[in-house]
């Protein structure tokens, strides 16, 4: 790949500012230590100074001259001391080239470098304000509302690294779908996951997998994953993306721990797979989000209505909201540097009270260059259910005895990340298998 | 293993203490999040708090009574709300019998436990200072005193911790040499080995890994990893444990790319492994920690003069710190909670500013139930030996014709782990082979 684009995203981000002159000065994450101790937390660099810089290393800032479009990179020195122990480093000039920027300087000199641009006002991050205030400072808030709208819209570079993130954590995927076996421990595959993408460059987990085997998967936050895949009935919910070039991937695939589905799961796996290929299918520039979550209600209310878990019209089942009690979150978020990106709320935008709504991570219109995650899910939370049953509106129009039925199937979530088109979309997990036949082929290889 | 011994562990800190009442409260880590984001931190433990009551999770406080020899756990409480999404948590009870405490509260309801208890004094962490400030506060730095020289004695639960740590670590080094092959990029066998780790229970590395091929092991603090495995008469040299029950283990091994060292990393190698299984030999009750650094520094002295590397009598060579300039770190250094632990320099010892000994992160009269590692390394780095030949009296006994003939190997360090005992100590790395007709017949497998 070429360059990280981080003076484009400059200027993309000074063009939402809305000003003429004026200097953005940025600071990235320091190296951070446990409380008394010497061990390193491992290097997390601030999503919005990468946005801006593309440097993944810590003590680094930049600033961007808006009347000039003058974009400098601050690079921290390292002495001669400290040479011997991490090495040469590269050049000014090396850092510089590598990311694009029109100039470079060391840190210790950004006063001097700042006070000769002489700026009228000085744009920063709420994080950075204390580090800045020796300059007159717009309110910190518009810098980030100006950078977070920025970051919505990704560019080509941004989403080449984001579908490399994606194929490399997909064929993870697929290696523990082809290599789990009854018996293992939900942490073995987590480990082996992480190995996984970090053996294929990836820098870190994006987030805390999740891999959590029958009524575990019933725990949306599932963390602990210490608990055997005994039972070769259960399904296993897998939760776990690779961080690439310091860009998340977001994928849930859910398989059966013996060579086929029960029934049961074959049933309520066919409900979420036509949920989610429903809502890519529908997944265009101008249609609203939180509709992509309604439709995702409906080809369940529909699903479990044939199932006879829900009984009565439709119209009144989703007027009741009823099946935010088997999917309790919303049906995706914008994904970019952070899992769950910036952006999903614009100024002036409410969240939707409602059951399953309610947790929705985003509510605006699609638009090009907008990267999502698709992921529905039904799960049978024993919590969730006693409410509903409690909730007369609700308990209407649910069979608790057919429920009971299908409790042992914990949850199942399939979860994509798709880039909206101007057609359409594209998606970035196209080589992570969901259909059954081809998820049961590869569990048959792990008996085989 | 039977519970972690908490209650012990305050018991041993409160005798360091010298009090007779009062009571000690500490508080444990909380949950990290990246700056603008909702993205986690990986939980780490406070490694005081840890020791003091082996949780593992963020939110916890916990308190031991002095006069009346009863340690209390302070949990936080988790709405129903809350449950529905991370599942019910354990009860009070439960924690408490898990945990081996005398009784449990809520974290909200500390300070009307602490208020029953009238504390004449509280002894807290400089850490957790500001959170005791309604108290009659002991100095800060006398707890932190009793912690830390308590923690430097292992008793048998955290020794056998610490041995499977280091089990779980051993055999992903084996797996590495048995099957990282020519072309691979040092990414790769951090990757692979992260995953074995964590597959087997570990939480996470202990540290920041360094897999660092051919001239890459002359940077000491290496950790960019990204380079091939390109030349089969390089070597490699793997710095890397897993952190397992909260305990650090750190191993490193140099093994060759190609399935036989070269003559000329086989010499080098030698002598390293000499210097190892020398010091490890002569560690025991009684001795002085900066001696095994001098021991070391002394087989290193009379392997270099056979190579003809060094030149002059080794006396001489011993007086002038000339071996500093080839290993400049030190022997080893306590491991426990911390891989770097606390405890290394009791009050009132000082460093030696000496090249080598200066970065010596221990010197202390060995005890039985100590843990430290042994890692004695040979290095060609360039900066260092500019240096080496800038000084006059360290020149004189260095002849850099035949450094230049050996400089090609970069660097190697073996690194085991071990506890002091009542007639000498015990490897806690005895699963991770280390003489050379082993690890080669472990790389003629990889190209088996
Ligand atoms: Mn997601
Ligand atoms: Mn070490």
């Amino acid at each position: 790949m070429t360059t990280y684009p981080a003076k484009q995203h400059f200027v993309a981000t000074a063009a939402r500012l809305g000003a003429d002159t004026g200097v953005i000065l940025v600071y990235g994450s320091e190296t951070l230590i446990h409380p008394d101790s010497d061990t390193e937390y491992e290097f997390h660099q601030n999503s919005n100074f990468y946005y801006l810089s593309g440097v993944a290393e810590p003590g680094f800032a930049a600033a961007y001259d808006i009347g000039t479009r003058t974009a400098i990179l601050f690079v921290p020195h390292v002495s001669a001391d400290e040479a011997v122990w991490i090495g040469v480093p590269p050049s000014l000039e090396e850092y510089r080239a590598a990311h694009g920027f029109d100039a470079a300087h060391y840190t210790k000199d950004i006063s001097e470098v700042l006070g000769a641009l002489k700026p009228s006002v000085v744009f920063t991050l709420p994080e950075n304000a204390s580090a800045c205030n020796a300059y007159s400072l717009a309110p910190v808030e518009k810098l980030r509302a100006a950078v977070h709208e920025a970051r919505v819209y990704k560019d080509d570079y941004e989403i080449e690294v984001m579908r490399r993130a994606n194929q490399i954590s997909s064929a993870a995927h697929v290696t523990l779908m082809r290599e789990a076996r009854q018996g293992m421990i939900e942490t073995e595959l987590r480990g082996r996951f992480v190995g996984l993408v970090l053996a294929q460059g990836c820098s870190y987990e994006a987030y805390g997998s999740i891999v959590a085997k029958g009524r575990n998967a019933a725990v949306l936050h599932y963390t602990k994953n210490n608990m055997a895949l005994d039972d070769a009935r259960d399904v296993v919910l897998v939760d776990a993306g690779g961080t690439f070039g310091n860009y998340a991937s977001d994928i849930t695939r859910t398989w059966p721990v013996g060579p086929k589905f029960t029934d049961n799961a074959r049933e309520i796996y066919s409900i979420v797979l036509d949920m989610q290929k429903t809502v890519i299918e529908a997944c265009a520039p101008l249609k609203q989000w939180e509709d992509m979550h309604m439709l995702a209600a409906r080809v369940a209310a529909e699903g479990l209505l044939r199932l006879g878990i829900l009984t009565g019209d439709i119209a009144s089942i989703m007027a009741n909201h009823v099946v935010g009690y088997f999917m309790p979150h919303g049906i995706g978020h914008l994904i970019g540097i952070d899992t769950h990106d910036v952006g999903g709320y614009p100024a002036g935008t409410e969240r939707i009270n409602k059951p399953g709504l309610r947790y929705l991570r985003a509510r605006r219109q699609m638009q090009p260059r907008m990267v999502f995650t698709v992921e529905p899910g039904l799960y049978f939370v024993d919590a969730i259910l006693a409410e509903a049953q409690a909730t007369p509106s609700v308990a209407q129009f649910i069979d608790f005895d057919v429920v009971k039925h299908y409790r042992s199937v914990g949850g199942v979530r399939i979860e994509d990340n798709i880039v909206i088109t101007e057609s359409g979309n594209d998606n970035l997990t196209s080589e992570c298998p969901k259909e059954i036949a081809d998820v049961e082929a590869l569990r048959a290889s792990a008996y085989a």
